[in-house]
C-alpha cells in the first residue's frame, strides 16, 4: 500500500493541497458501493463496510468502529496509518494536532454531506488549517486499473410484486411534495428511485438496485440521470413518457433547471456537491428527510403477501439446511461448507435472485464476532459442544429474507441453555408487543433486552433493523434500537426482531426472525393499538431451550410459532420434514 | 379582570409599546412561585400552575396545556382572552395575525430565557413586529395591593440531615467546575442553593425553599444574594466566612464582577435579565446545565436511610387514613373531609413540616382529572361502588414523600379491577425492573405500560418524576418517560413509579410509590446492573386485584411488597394494625 500513498502524496503536492480525506462511501452514501467507488480498500487495504482515512504529507489515519477492531489490523499497514475508533478517538484530536497553521485539507464534494464537513471543518479550523474542495478525485487520478463503473441492466420491477404502478407513486409522492410547499424533490439515494420508478438492477453486490440519481417534481414527472447503456427497451417502455432520462454527466446541469424552485433534500445524504450547486443554481433549499422513505417503508398488501410467500419458501429452505446440518456428526462440517450449502438450498427458488448479504456463519468463538464473516484462514469446523450462528438471507423476487438460527452442534452447555433461553424470551417479548399508534421502535426495546438484563448481561447491537422489498436488507426511517428515535411504527413496516447474546472467546446466539407491523383489535380498547405479525418460518432450536426459566405464555407462543411453521412448510417432504416434525413438537 | 387589563394597556401606552407577555413563572423558574409573582393569576384569574398571556392592545390571549382546558374557561374571562393550547395552537401563530407590521412586543427579560425570547422573537418577526424588554414589570406598576415579595425565615438543613456539610458540597462542585474550566457558575434555582448550602425556607407554598441567587467560585466560596432579613444569626453561622451575603438587588452588580471569566450558566432555567448582563460583562459564557443537578439527585447514604425512616412514618399516617376510610360506608366521606384528616394523620409526625404539594383527592369521575384539586364547587362524597384516588405526600426534615392510593369504596367493577389490576403489573414490571449502569428513564418506561397497551389503552402522563430530600417533589434530571432521555439513573436517585388508567366522566386509578435506584448483584453477570428499592411502606388494596390477571412472580412481589409493609408498620397498634393485617395478607 506504500506505494499508492505516496503516489496520493505526490498527487496531492500537484494540487497544491496539504492533505486528503478518504471515506468509505460514494456518491449515493449507500450500504454498498460498485468497485470502482472502493477507494479506501484500494488506498489502504481495509475493506469494511464503514471507515474513513486522512492522508497528509507526514502522517496518515484511519477511523474504523468496534466491528473492526481487530479486522483492520490484518488489513492496514499500522506502520502508515495510525488507526482510530471513529467515536472514542474522532478525527478531530488527531486533526488538531496533526494539521498546522494555514493548511489545506482537501475533499471531493461527492463524498461528504454538508453536516459531516462542518464537523470535519471545525476540526480542521482547530489547527488553523481550512478545508478545501476539489474538482476531481486525486485517489482516481492515480488508481491505474480503476474498475470502470457497473452497468448492469435496469429492469422493470414487475407490479405484482411492486404493488402500485410507478404513475401512482409518482402521483402520491408529488402530491405530498406539494402539501408541503416543495416544487421538486432531487433524490440522490438508488433506493429510493428504485422503488419510486419500479425498477432494479445490480450494480452492486446483495442488493438489486441501479446506481442513479433523479429529480421527481411536483407534477409527478421524473428526470432520471442513469447510463444509458443500463436501460433495454423494454425498461425505457416501462418507465414510459414522464420519466425523462439523461445521462448521469448531465445531473448537474440539471440541478441547475432548479432555480427558483423550492427543493427538497435528504440533509442526511445528499453529497455537498448536489447541495452546494443547488445554492449556486439559486433553488430554495429545504433540508429534509427523503419523501419516499416512509412511503417505503410502509408495505402495500402486494408486497405483505409477497414477502409472507418468500419467507415461506426461504423457511423451506433453512429448514432443509437445519436438518442437513443435524445429520452430520459434530466435527465434520465447517462454516464454508455450511454457508454453501445453505446459499445452494436457497437457489433451489425459481424466484430468488442473489443471497441479501453475505452471510456469517460462525461456530464457537467465531459466532461471538457480531459482523463475523468467514475466511478460508478463519475457518472452524462445527465442534462437539459448540454453538453454530447462521445469519443469512435471500434476495427474493417476491420479497427480502434475514434470518438468524443458533443450532446446537452435540450437547450444549447449561451456560448455553441460560443465555439461549434468555434470548428467545426477550425475542417473545417484542414479538408478543401490542403498542399503541404512535409508538417509535426505540419505546420497545428494551422488551428485547430486560431477560438478559435480569441476569446482568445485555448485548452491543440494535434489536431490529427495517428490511426493503426486493431491496435493501437494511433500509429505514424505522428501527428498534437503544437510541431514541421519534419514528412510529406503522402498519406495513418490516423490522427485524433479533436479540442476542455473545460471550467473547466461547460463544455467539442471536435468534432473529422478520416481522411486519399489523393493526390489532382490542375489545374495550380505547386506542388504535398495533402488534407484530412473524414473517420468519422456521424451527427455533428446543435443544436449546430450558423450559423451566420459560413462563405459559412464552411457551404458548413457541409452541404456537412452531405449529405455524411445520403448516406452512407443508411442501417440505423425506428426511427434512421428520426432521421438521419433531423440531417443531410442542413443548 | 377587564379593568386590570385596560390599566395594563394604559400602561404600555404610556411606555411607547404595543403588548406584553405575561408568563406563569418568576426569575427563578421553579414550580411554585411567591404571591408576589403572581401575576399571571392577577391579571387573568387563571391559577394553573403553568401558562402565559400575550395583551395586545385590541386582543389578548392566554396558552394553557391539556390539564387546564376545563379550568381556563371557569376561571378567564373569554371575552378578553382567547384561549388557546399552549402545544397544539402555539403563540406563533397567533402573534403572526394579531401583530402588525413595526409594532413593539414588549417583554420583563427576568421572566424568559433567552431561549424561550428566541422562539416568541421568530414568531413576532414573521409578523414584521419586534421584541422589546423593558426595564421593569408594567403588571407591577399597575398591581396596586401587590404582596411583598416573600421574607420568611431560612434555617440551616441540619447534617444529620442533609449527610454532607456544605463545605464538602461546595469543594465538590467547585472541582468539577475546575476540570471542566469554569471559573464559576451563576445559580439561579433555589432549590440547587439550598441543597449546596444546606439552608431551607419557607417563601414558596410546599417546598422548604428560600429564594435567592447565588454565583458559586471555582475556589468553592460562595456569593449569596438573599434578602438580609431572612437570616437568623444562627444560619449566617451556618454559612460561615465562605459565604459572602449580598442583598438581592445588587445580583447584576455580581455578574458585573465575573468579567473575562468562564462562566457556567443553566441554560434550561437562566433568564435573559443574568445571560444577557453577564455578556454585557465580558463573561465568558457557557450555557450547560445546572452543576449541582446530578449530584443533588444522586442522594447520598444519609439522604437515603432518612428518606427510609420518613417513608415508613409516612406509610403509618396513610395507612391509618386508609382504615379511617374503610371504617366508614360508602356515601358517609368527602373529598374536602378525607384530605383533611390525611394532613392531620400525618401532621402527627415532629418531623413533618408541611405537604409536599396540595392533595389530589378525587371520587368517581374526579379520580380521572389527573391534576384534580377539590374545591367546595366540585366537592364529592365518596360514593358506593366507586373508586376514590388520593395522591398526597409530606415534607418531613429527613425526606420528601410522594404516594397515590386508589381506594374501592363498596363493590367494584370487573372493569374496575381489570384496569387496577394491569395498572399494578405495569408498576411492579417497573419496581422489578434490573438494567445496565447507563440506562435512561425512558428506557424503561414502557414496561409500566405493557399490560395497559396489552388492552389498548395508555394513560397520558409519564411514569415517573424524580424527587428531592426535604426539597421539591418534583426534581430533575432524571425521570421516566415516553420522551427521550440522555439522563443515565444512578445509584441513590429517587423517582416515582406511578403508571394509571384514567376513564373519562367515570373513575381514575393510579399506584404511585418513591423507588430509589440501588446496585444489584447478578451471579454470573458481566455488567454493573441496577435496579429499584421501594421506599413507600402502604397496602395496595387487594380489593381491586384480579388475581387471575397476575402471574406467579407478580403475584410473588405483591405479597413480598405487602409482607415488608406489615414488618416495617409494626408501631402501628389498635384498629389500624388489625386492619393492616388484613390489608396485606399473602394472595
Amino acid at each position: 500500500m506504500n506505494d499508492r500513498v505516496e503516489a496520493l502524496r505526490a498527487e496531492l503536492s500537484k494540487r497544491g493541497v496539504d492533505g486528503f480525506i478518504i471515506p468509505r462511501n460514494d456518491e449515493h452514501f449507500g450500504e454498498w458501493v460498485p468497485a470502482s467507488a472502493e477507494r479506501l480498500a484500494w488506498l489502504t487495504g481495509f475493506t469494511g463496510s464503514a471507515g474513513m482515512a486522512i492522508v497528509l504529507h507526514d502522517r496518515a489515519s484511519i477511523y474504523i468502529d468496534g466491528r473492526y477492531t481487530l479486522q483492520v489490523r490484518d488489513q492496514v499497514d499500522t506502520g502508515i496509518f495510525e488507526t482510530r475508533h471513529v467515536s472514542d478517538e474522532p478525527a478531530t484530536a488527531w486533526l488538531r494536532e496533526a494539521l498546522s497553521k494555514g493548511q489545506k485539507l482537501a475533499f471531493d464534494p461527492w463524498l461528504h454531506t454538508e453536516a459531516g464537513l462542518k464537523r470535519l471543518g471545525a476540526a480542521a479550523g482547530a489547527a488553523g488549517a481550512e478545508l478545501y474542495a476539489l474538482d476531481s478525485n486525486p485517489v482516481d487520478a492515480i488508481w491505474e486499473d480503476r474498475p470502470a463503473p457497473p452497468t448492469e441492466p435496469v429492469v422493470p420491477h414487475d407490479v405484482k410484486f411492486a404493488g402500485v404502478p410507478h404513475d401512482r407513486k409518482r402521483a402520491e409522492i408529488a402530491e405530498s411534495l406539494r402539501d408541503q410547499g416543495h416544487d421538486a424533490a432531487v433524490l440522490t439515494l438508488p433506493e429510493s428511485i428504485a422503488w419510486l420508478l419500479n425498477i432494479r438492477g445490480s450494480d452492486v453486490p446483495r442488493t438489486p438496485l441501479p446506481l442513479s440519481f433523479a429529480i421527481l417534481h411536483a407534477d409527478a414527472t421524473v428526470d432520471l440521470y442513469i447510463a444509458p447503456a443500463k436501460l433495454s427497451s423494454e425498461t425505457r417502455t416501462h418507465l414510459g413518457p414522464d420519466v425523462s432520462l439523461h445521462a448521469p454527466e448531465d445531473f448537474l446541469e440539471g440541478l441547475d433547471g432548479l432555480t427558483g424552485k423550492a427543493v427538497l433534500v435528504d440533509g442526511a445524504t445528499a453529497v455537498a456537491a448536489v447541495t452546494q450547486r443547488l445554492k449556486t443554481a439559486d433553488a430554495r433549499l429545504t433540508m429534509g428527510t427523503d419523501p419516499t422513505a416512509l412511503p417505503k417503508a410502509r408495505k402495500n398488501a402486494t408486497e405483505i403477501s409477497g414477502t409472507r410467500a418468500a419467507h415461506i419458501r426461504d423457511g423451506v429452505a433453512v429448514t432443509k439446511f437445519l436438518a442437513w446440518v443435524d445429520a452430520h456428526e459434530p466435527g465434520t462440517l465447517d462454516e464454508i461448507s455450511a454457508a454453501d450449502r445453505l446459499e445452494q438450498f436457497r437457489r433451489e427458488d425459481n424466484l430468488m435472485r442473489d443471497l441479501s448479504f453475505d452471510t456469517i456463519s460462525g461456530s464457537g468463538p467465531n459466532g461471538a464476532i457480531v459482523h463475523y464473516r468467514v475466511t478460508p484462514d478463519t475457518n472452524r469446523t462445527l465442534g462437539d459442544g459448540e454453538l453454530f450462528l447462521v445469519d443469512s438471507g435471500g434476495q427474493y423476487l417476491d420479497g427480502t429474507t434475514d434470518i438468524t438460527r443458533t443450532i446446537a452442534i452435540g450437547e450444549p452447555s447449561a451456560e448455553m441453555k441460560d443465555r439461549f433461553t434468555r434470548v428467545l424470551k426477550g425475542h417473545i417479548a417484542l414479538a408478543r408487543a401490542r403498542f399503541p399508534k404512535g409508538t417509535s421502535g426505540s419505546q420497545l426495546d428494551t422488551l428485547a433486552r430486560l431477560p438478559l438484563w435480569e441476569a446482568g448481561i445485555d448485548f452491543d447491537h440494535g434489536t431490529g433493523h427495517g428490511v426493503g422489498s426486493y431491496l435493501s436488507v437494511h433500509e429505514g426511517p424505522q428501527r428498534i434500537s437503544k437510541l431514541p428515535s421519534n419514528v412510529a411504527l406503522e402498519p406495513g413496516m418490516i423490522v427485524s426482531n433479533e436479540p442476542g447474546y455473545y460471550k467473547t472467546g466461547a460463544y455467539g446466539i442471536r435468534i432473529e426472525n422478520l416481522v411486519t407491523v399489523t393493526e390489532v383489535e382490542t375489545p374495550d380498547g380505547e386506542r388504535p393499538t398495533l402488534g407484530f405479525e412473524t414473517l420468519t418460518q422456521a424451527p427455533i432450536d428446543l435443544r436449546l431451550v430450558d423450559l423451566s426459566l420459560m413462563d405459559e405464555t412464552e411457551r404458548d407462543w413457541l409452541n404456537s410459532y412452531h405449529a405455524g411453521v411445520r403448516e406452512k412448510l407443508a411442501p417440505l417432504a423425506g428426511d427434512a420434514a421428520t426432521w421438521l416434525e419433531d423440531a417443531t413438537r410442542p413443548v
